[in-house]
């Protein structure tokens, strides 16, 4: 007796079949198109990398949730679990081959253990792009209003992206005399959206004492237009400042493009990661708040530290794929298809199967994907198999099919035109594609 | 002091910079297009599976060279070797829900610990593509086209793609009695090429004998026209049979898609792999053919029977990607570029960068990729930094960029014309482009 393995895949990892993974390459086209018509060039990266590469100094939370082990030559490598460290590491080794400023984008998948409990995948796609060697508020703008376009390009409605400056928190924490708690602090107010503000006020006053939690929380909670904002954090930061111009600068971008009503300034995005120096940033989807940030990041006083002496700044974001089509799927805006077939060729010789071929390939050089059915089965059924594939049309050809005049089926109307010549039923098809 | 992380990568794995994955990204692209404009579908499996999974029963070789851990839930896990494995995984899990033919193509990494200094990679990209659930002479002939279609919109030259049937093989061997050996004297012959006739010979006749290794090598050596050698494999293989007629018929459909230049029928292609039952093909550049195959499968008869009952037969190729670009390059023919970018814009005040970027906006919108300068350097510098981007153009806009007449500098010949309206530019950008 034959025994058979079990078909399965590993928990948190999944499959995507042809109407997912249509959908996915859609969502990932249309990304590219947007990241290269801003001139950003792409960069690959391996999968599997040396360990301390990936790993650096920290460890933490990454060391719990990294794929980590000891390959046949014996050396300790692990999965990358992000596209950011292989790209310090990239920057830090190819330097000598890239002119700076440097635009790059980088579409892979990423490995996490994470628990799958919370809804999380252990192997997904990110979606980064950087420019590192320009430490200018254009740079700053260019990655804001490249997020804002891409999103866009998407369909997901319109967005807010929710920006803030980390080294204007931290003058303001300094004026406050706790500036060496800054890390901590805005660890605890990077939690606000989620555990509430009088967790974050308990959690502050644990740390520093109620009178400072009082006033922390009063700084983040600054609400008003962006120009408004700005006024009272520069206010309780001590006045002007550099970063106080940065953000006036990058207001005046967003008027003179006129995206200023996608953009706000929110003083309680701080982002968890201790990397970021400068401007940092969350999205969010009007119509779905709550599915949290789709596309985050900031910039960044030195990406290659780990691995060079060199310093180089940079800014940059991450658009996360799969809560985007989580949101999408949600709004009921997913468009799904279930190939790129619009029209397929009846079987109704099997002996015939080069000439069917022959004229499917004059309607592919129309630019029409055109599928052949592969065997003479009944006409209603191949019809049936046609619709299934994603096919709108079936072609009907004749004994001789390509001098015979041929018959072309609406598959949702079941009606047919016939009589029709080659020219003529490419022009049909071009005309309905419309 | 500062100690640093040594910026590498492992041995065998590679990054790869903008220009070269520019190029990767363009071949797959027209891959892509070829493969859908036949009605396949894309899907995706997870690079990290169980090893019982993706091991099967076999072992040998590719025990050797897989990828495999113990995750940190104790799960015996490996990362995939190949894109068939999966796939006939994917096909025993999921066969509810797919339609049978079933046209698929994978576009995707694996990874195998191979000796690198074969010239091998240890992290490379496959493109599978395949039908399952057809056993019919017009699926096998799809895929030979698809081949021939894909390897030709890559600008490789033209191609010839060596066929066999491993069943009038199989039918020859029978009437020699030695059929059991089938599976040794198979994995012999597919080494000709490798080790030369002699050797061949040699190691057919420790197997079996002189008197049969002479056969079998007269066998393989058939040679002449498509037509004339199958007459001649046929009557050393008994006369007529199914197999003969799916040569026959395949060579038919060959002839009426005016293809019948590119494919010959050569009986030494057997392929290494158990698993072909059918016909088997591998591909040659006829400007590079010593670079190996660059295209090859078959069909098999049994896709999913270590994880099912159901018996799916199938039929495919795989399309070696690295080997293309190596070919390409060899050959003079690879078309690299810098970047996708076109134009770039000046930057004469940096504060004026929201001007920039909506006036590169409307040049996105035009279809035209537009780069916007960040930095306000001298004009030589930015027309280099642009050149070096890939631009050709590049913008060099008024006080007021958004009313003021711009400048369009060719960086080829330095020549500026200049008072162009935003209309006028982008009409220039556009018949240059042509």
């Amino acid at each position: 007796m034959a025994t058979f393995i079990e078909p399965r895949i590993l928990k948190g990892f999944r499959d995507f079949l042809p109407s997912a993974e249509i959908t996915r390459r859609h969502l990932l086209e249309r990304l590219e198109q947007c990241f290269r018509s801003y001139g950003f060039v792409p960069i690959d990266t391996p999968a599997l990398e040396y360990a301390d590469i990936l790993l650096g100094k920290g460890g933490g939370e990454t060391e719990k949730q990294i794929y980590r082990f000891n390959d046949k030559g014996g050396r300790d490598v692990a999965l990358r679990f992000d596209l950011t460290v292989p790209f310090a590491r990239f920057v830090a080794e190819h330097r000598g081959e890239l002119s700076l400023p440097f635009k790059r984008y980088h579409i892979a998948k990423v490995w996490r253990g994470e628990n799958t409990q919370r809804g999380r995948y252990r192997e997904f796609t990110q979606c980064d792009f950087d420019i590192v060697g320009s430490d200018c508020a254009a740079a700053d703008f260019e990655i804001l209003l490249i997020m804002r376009t891409a999103l866009l390009s998407l369909g997901v409605g319109e967005v807010s992206i929710r920006v803030n400056h980390r080294g204007l928190f931290n003058r303001f924490l300094s004026g406050l005399g706790v500036l060496e708690r800054s890390v901590e602090i805005l660890r605890i107010v990077d939690k606000l959206a989620k555990i509430g503000t009088e967790e974050t006020q308990c959690l502050l006053a644990q740390l520093l004492n109620d009178a400072l939690a009082q006033e922390i929380l009063q700084f983040i909670q600054a609400k008003g237009s962006f120009e408004e904002t700005l006024a009272s954090l520069a206010q309780a930061a001590g006045g002007d400042s550099p970063e106080v111009q940065r953000l006036t600068l990058l207001r005046q971008f967003m008027v003179d493009t006129g995206t200023a009503a996608s953009f706000m300034l929110d003083p309680s995005i701080t982002r968890g990661l201790d990397y970021y120096t400068g401007v940092v940033y969350e999205t969010f989807l009007n119509e779905l708040p709550d599915i949290g940030s789709v596309c985050s990041g900031g910039r960044y006083d030195n990406l290659a530290g780990l691995y060079s002496k060199e310093t180089i700044s940079g800014v940059g974001s991450s658009i996360g794929l799969d809560r985007l089509i989580a949101a999408l799927e949600a709004l009921g805006k997913l468009q799904t298809r279930a190939s790129y077939t619009q029209v397929a060729i009846a079987c109704i010789q099997e002996e015939a199967a080069g000439q069917y071929q022959a004229l499917a390939a004059s309607i592919r050089e129309a630019g029409i994907p055109c599928a052949v059915l592969l065997e003479a089965e009944k006409l209603t059924k191949q019809a049936m198999l046609a619709e299934k594939q994603g096919a709108r049309w079936l072609i009907i050809p004749g004994a001789d099919p390509l001098k015979d005049p041929l018959t072309l089926r609406d598959l949702s109307t079941r009606i047919n035109q016939e009589g029709l010549s080659l020219g003529k039923l490419i022009a049909c098809l071009d005309n309905e594609s419309i």
